[in-house]
């Protein structure tokens, strides 16, 4: 009985020492050198390569490498049936606010303005907006954005949140529903996109959405590239519709050579590095869901895989 | 008997109208429109002609438009002998941290190499250090330095500051003296100058200090230009043993056209926009000095000319 890593890009060996040494009586494999993979029962999948679960026909439970698992539905022969669990790293959420922090300063201080003006030798100050004024409203309460929405208002910006069912924050202005969206959406200086992505929230962040916002407000997408349509995006941004969008995800990762985002002035790309999650942080997780699955206990952070999250 | 405004570069007519709009029955002039010299008691200045003070022979009180009074110094003539007093504005304290925070969070997050990466289309994540992680030391625990120490330090980064006399802020480390600078310095990650530039601190950022400082570790000065060696940073940058610094300030300002600052690269510079006060928010504090001087009561934020602060 073993547990089996599946992900075509978490391949340096850091999984499977964080694993063996928490667990070492559990036998870990390492896609592509599953030595039997009729002993495996437990998966843990990031991006893997559709179909290499067909084998495991002992497999038991499906668990993401990461928050997200939309990534498993890009398997269509992923099997069925079986319990899929994710990862909720405290980490990757004091890593997200970290990562929204830096995007919201950077803009609201205009780095990349003077970082321009500098290699034209140009002294130019511009007016800044404070904290206490500027407003952010979060698309997607979930583990990630009821954290970050915390430590942002803790700051003394004005949060807002929006989400499929009401949320109670205190200090964070709760929207629900797509009769709320619109009235949410008008109202930011800083839009921030945490939703997981499903069939509903796939293009969200398209021309609609776009002419809603605040003329001259600014989008930062860390959910998913599907969240967002390209090219609308890229209108919104040559119109000044948008002064300005940061995104840290694809709808191809990396983002391929010649894509026009690369040339883009106003536009801050990372590339997917808002929160990675450690796999020290979160061995203790996934061991303690094989013991409860051998067990026949209930399992952490399940998913409803119908609903998407 | 007047109040009269002196400044080359504040002249947007925007200090006249706080002070008007507040006393309209106070006389206000603005310099160079003086109409009568000897009417003038209480003089604002900011980087003020050399010599413009001498024809007010009734003058009683000079006041900095700003924190710093070293601008003063640079006029041989300045009367002798009268009181001067400075302007402590809490929305500059807060403008401060919040261009503190961004500076701090654009190097822990690396913006400027993911612009670079971008115009070079690589998709390199790099590791990133937390917030929780980070130590950051202020040298000067004045008015900005404390107020900026206890909110960076609320927010989770590892404070200290170092100051002349033992500051007791809670959650900041407090070095004080010649004795404890080295120490302090050798600590941290960011290094934030605050300082008064007086006689003692002129100079104060230069080779032996930046070889005491951590390797890799960052600079940030928002005290004056005359803080820093020019020579000595630019070699502390070329060498590494400086990952980079931000720069607000700088002996001549603007900074001048070929400066070699423009095309550091791991120099990140602003036109002195750090904090800029907020002639709205110290109206009030003028005009309660003008009216003290006028009943012979004690003033507000005097300041000790020998002492520099």
């Amino acid at each position: 009985m073993s547990i089996a890593i599946l992900s075509s890009d978490k391949t340096d060996g850091s999984w499977f020492k964080a694993l063996t040494d928490l667990a070492p009586d559990i036998a870990i494999e390492q896609w592509p050198n599953i030595d039997d993979a009729k002993r495996v029962e437990f998966a843990l999948c990031w991006q893997h390569q559709p179909g290499t679960l067909l084998p495991m026909v002992n497999l038991r439970c499906i668990c993401s490498m990461g928050a997200g698992i939309d990534h498993l539905l890009n398997d269509q022969q992923l099997p069925q049936g079986l319990p899929v669990v994710r990862l909720i790293d405290p980490l990757l959420c004091s890593s997200m606010f970290e990562y929204l922090l830096s995007a919201i300063m950077q803009q609201l201080r205009h780095w990349s303005h003077y970082r321009q003006q500098q290699r034209q030798e140009s002294w130019t100050p511009r007016l800044t907006a404070s904290i206490e004024q500027t407003k952010v409203g979060i698309l997607g309460l979930g583990e990630l954005g009821s954290y970050s929405a915390k430590r942002l208002a803790a700051i003394g910006f004005q949060l807002s949140g929006w989400s499929q069912s009401q949320k109670e924050i205190p200090g964070v202005a709760s929207y629900r529903g797509d009769a709320e969206l619109s009235a949410f959406i008008g109202e930011q200086d800083f839009i921030i996109c945490l939703l997981p992505l499903t069939a509903k929230t796939d293009g969200i962040l398209n021309h609609s959405l776009f002419q809603q916002m605040k003329a001259g407000s600014y989008l930062i997408n860390v959910g998913r590239g599907g969240h967002v349509v390209e090219k609308d995006l890229l209108a919104a941004l040559a119109s000044g519709q948008l002064a300005g969008a940061c995104l840290d995800v694809f709808q191809q990762e990396p983002l391929p050579s010649g894509h026009p985002f690369w040339r883009c002035d106003n536009l801050a790309l990372t590339p997917h590095c808002s929160s990675i999650t450690d796999p020290v942080s979160v061995a203790p997780q996934i061991i303690e869901n094989y013991r409860r699955m051998q067990e026949g206990r209930p399992l952490v952070n399940e998913v409803d895989m119908k609903r998407g999250y």
